[in-house]
């Protein structure tokens, strides 16, 4: 079934808004996510602003209504309404005028890329500020600016989002799909992640089977899954078997990895196993890492968490940028992304660690798995049942074994039921 | 001593048998190899037909005494007795007239090697049929064809031959070497297996030392080692050391090694020790398995057996046809062949853990084994009895020092017993 | 501060020297260096002359006033007191009248490095000889020779010197530096070796902390690190958790490390983690070890004692001869040497394994260890603080950590004191 279509028309929806780690934006965008599922399926959680989690305090909301600057010749610029990346996100407000030499200490821009606004954020330091094309800011003359930004900072909540799509064999084992959904408006990083989150969602929810619990958390970067993680950690740490940290997943590039620092959980071995031969593959190590899989993957929480990406963050020019924008994510691109989250869950539903049950090879002929006349086509071709059950012996793995054959372990799941249903493997 | 000539008269002797997993030609067979290594080594064992082994049930007997084809104008094509390539192995018998049309089923031909009878086998569902070169094939015109098998499945025995040769140390460790016998007249696939395994254990015999027992198979392929695996599991689990199934070991390429499914027995190590300096040495995984090595490494069989060839199977275009014949095969490639596998042997034989028995180095120009004078010729070579004694450490064997050492573990007989005497390892 | 300077006069002062395994050349030695550190630091051991130690007897000590060969044009040659090398090393006394044909089988030269004096040594058979140039020998007329050695071997004893420069934190840990001293007049082989070790000693007795003590050893080759073993086994068994063994360090090519057996020491790792990234690093397995390496790695002795060089031993021409002369070293390329060796030594101190104390990464930027606002050129930046901290897991040491940064250990000396006082690591 074709679903790019309905990722991208998801991703035009969410755009405008004006995200930050907290307030209304948030909780707007997890309403659209929600009714994109089908309503009633994301559980929106509140945590109060001043909580203490770990080593860290959670801010005040965020609530922003209007910003820009009037220069000396009466034009309005830097308007929040036009671009919301305009304004310092999570500034506070502002009502004054200045001079363009104090002005100058509150403008973000980037020299070598005059195109575009930059995405400036300062969560843990109050400051105001205004991020604008440094094309414009060249232009910028002497003389009095009208400074208005219309936000405050109030105690409130910081929320977060997830839910869990239940296995069918009431096993108590867990995946976990993490993304974040903190930034105004850009497309690429980080709409791309929640969105094929929210399809993978909703092909689990479709499936007869599952193996696991699927949990997916929707939060803001960094805080959110601190805050996940300080109130689930013993769960998570006892039920996760991998888990994966979707972001920058909507452009056309090659895929990306992130391992985590030990780069040997099953977490590495399925998402290794089924991008490796993907054109242009990227391995990276835990240095290179940048979303959620930090919190995850630090040492005393030491969960199973890989990165997935197409481009990974800060390797595409656009990143955190004004230029991060519809056009860099696209129908296909999104869809395929899906996929590629399809067939690494599939590669995990198919893992299991199978043991052959006849001494020496079974007789594959008599039951039609093998063919009967031996020719000089037939002789020295050994068929993947024969091969499969070479390796069946109580250690390897599903996916051990389709990596030494070659092919996607999803790949083997009819021959593996043909050889459960003639008892040829336990 | 030159065995290559005796070898490659034996093949001769073998060459125009019709062999198959069962009837008289593998029995003559087995009686031609037991007078080669003298009489009376071989033990010869029958198993009735219909015996359920594992997954499998022994087939009937096979007995052949003509076939051929009488074309429409009266030529006798396809004459058993000319090639006994030409009837389909184990082919039903047959008395009839039929049309070209019904014939064309029942005839097998290369198209792309068309001067070539093809070997092929129908052995566990009946069928008859002729094998044909592809250019006869070709020239047959359309009218009324006689076909004639005279051959018959009866309930008889399936046969397979082993034997030992004891260990002069009482050791109850053993070595298997194992090799089939089915084929009919091939050369390099068969009987260069057979006559390698022959030749190695009259040099085996004439040895006044033997650490192993080393027990010899020679049986049908696939059945006949399945067979011999249920009657000997538990033993064969409990001493078998290393095991080498030899086939296609006659041509005079390149030595190949196909490994074990986990690769790291005493079996792949010290084949891939002796063999993998020889020229353009080809080591294989389990994947590209082809003779009995699949039974006996089978997960709930797991016995260190590697395969050992020349050519693999199926890497040479004579492979399973009419061209594998006398010609392939060589006194000088046979006789090599015997060395490889004795050098095996040999460094199985000389493998043991060592331990140093001094604190420091001991002083070896006391015993003659050191030169007494530093010159600067002498200064920056250490000798091997010094390298060798460096690793001697009650962890590494012989066959891990002679690999760092970078020659082959039996050249170090000499050093061995040298600093055996000296009580300088122990 | 600059070094090389002195080390060179240390040099100078020490090359003249007639030095072998036992002597007053090796006691004199010993006092210069001891001077050179300040006096009364190095400990110095005497053991008798026909001591048993392990396999080995303490040889007699040599006696050398003179030598030389009068030619039967009444000319000196290889005149001891021209260059001491002339003289085989521990060579008996001599006084006779020879014919040339007699003196040849005396004499020791290189016929293709014929400018050479060579230095040859003949410790555990009594011999007596001269070393010439080779050019010189091919001059020799036929006629009467007086050979002339005033030399004698008698019981006496054999000296070594040792020191520790202990913890200032009570530790028992060790770490070994050991080198050779036993060669007469050459200069990178061997005099490198000590000036480094002294010079080493001198910037630890600076230092204000040392988590470990630091045991010196300068002996004779072989059979003074066999003496020294046999005395200290256990203790160093015990107590050593890396050692070096310095030799033919004082040359200006790239650093080369000689492996222990196993590879796999903190020796091993420390040196090849500070090494492997100077130009044309050289790495050597234990077959290519040359000094006192080999004893202190023997099997039952099995101490964790790598070899550290500038160009290995015998890979330089002028190795063991007279051209391996006061030329061949320099205060430059001695200095970058003891800066290699402190750089190991800093390595080491600075190694511990840590755990990160927090669930989740720290709040950074709230201790001023992390920027507070986030743009594009910090976004896709992850500190070394965090990268440091992430690896912090209670089994990677600052060593493994290092590797994975791809710096230098010693260089997180800064950031781990900053991450203790703000207790992020335990």
């Amino acid at each position: 079934m074709y679903h790019g279509g309905g990722m991208y028309v998801l991703a035009k929806k969410l755009f405008p808004i004006c995200r930050s780690i907290t307030g209304a934006g948030f909780r707007q965008s997890l309403k659209i996510l929600d009714e994109a599922i089908g309503g009633n399926i994301l559980q929106i959680h509140s945590i109060k602003s001043g909580t203490k989690v770990y080593d860290w305090i959670v801010p005040q909301e965020w609530q922003i209504n209007d910003a820009y600057i009037v220069t000396p010749d009466g034009e309005k610029i830097c308007d929040f309404k036009e671009n919301n990346l305009h304004v310092l996100n999570y500034s506070e407000g502002i009502d004054a005028e200045i001079s363009l030499q104090e002005l100058q200490n509150h403008l973000y821009s980037i020299e070598d890329y005059e195109d575009a606004i930059p995405y400036v954020t300062s969560y843990y330091k109050r400051r105001w500020g205004f991020c604008i094309k440094h094309k414009d800011r060249k232009k910028l003359k002497n003389g009095n600016y009208k400074v208005f930004i219309d936000a405050k900072h109030f105690d409130g909540v910081l929320n977060y989002a997830d839910f869990i799509i239940p296995s069918t064999q009431n096993c108590k084992d867990e995946i976990l799909i993490s993304t974040y959904l903190c930034h105004p408006s850009m497309a690429n990083n980080e709409l791309s992640g929640p969105i094929v989150a929210i399809f993978l969602a909703k092909w689990l929810l479709e499936q007869k089977h599952r193996k696991y619990n699927y949990r997916f958390l929707i939060a803001p970067e960094t805080i959110g899954s601190i805050v996940y993680i300080n109130k689930h950690l013993k769960h998570l740490q006892k039920y996760t078997k991998a888990g994966f940290a979707l972001s920058c997943i909507g452009d056309d590039n090659a895929y990306s990895l992130i391992h985590t620092p030990r780069e040997d959980t099953l977490a590495d071995k399925v998402a290794l196993h089924t991008l490796k031969n993907k054109a242009n593959f990227k391995e990276f190590s835990f240095l290179d890492r940048g979303g959620n899989e930090r919190q995850f993957c630090a040492p005393l929480v030491n969960l199973p968490v890989v990165g997935v990406c197409r481009t990974r963050f800060g390797d595409y020019k656009e990143y955190h940028t004004s230029k991060d924008d519809l056009s860099l994510i696209s129908p296909t691109s999104l869809e395929n992304s899906l996929k590629a989250m399809q067939e690494i869950i599939m590669n995990l539903e198919i893992n299991e660690i199978y043991k052959s049950t006849t001494f020496c090879e079974p007789n594959l002929g008599k039951r039609g798995l093998y063919h009967t006349i031996n020719t000089v086509s037939t002789n020295s071709q050994i068929p993947l049942s024969c091969n499969f059950l070479a390796y069946c012996d109580g250690q390897n793995d599903v996916l051990d074994i389709a990596s030494k054959l070659n092919i996607q372990a999803y790949e083997l799941k009819d021959l593996i039921e043909k050889l459960k249903f003639h008892k040829l493997i336990l």
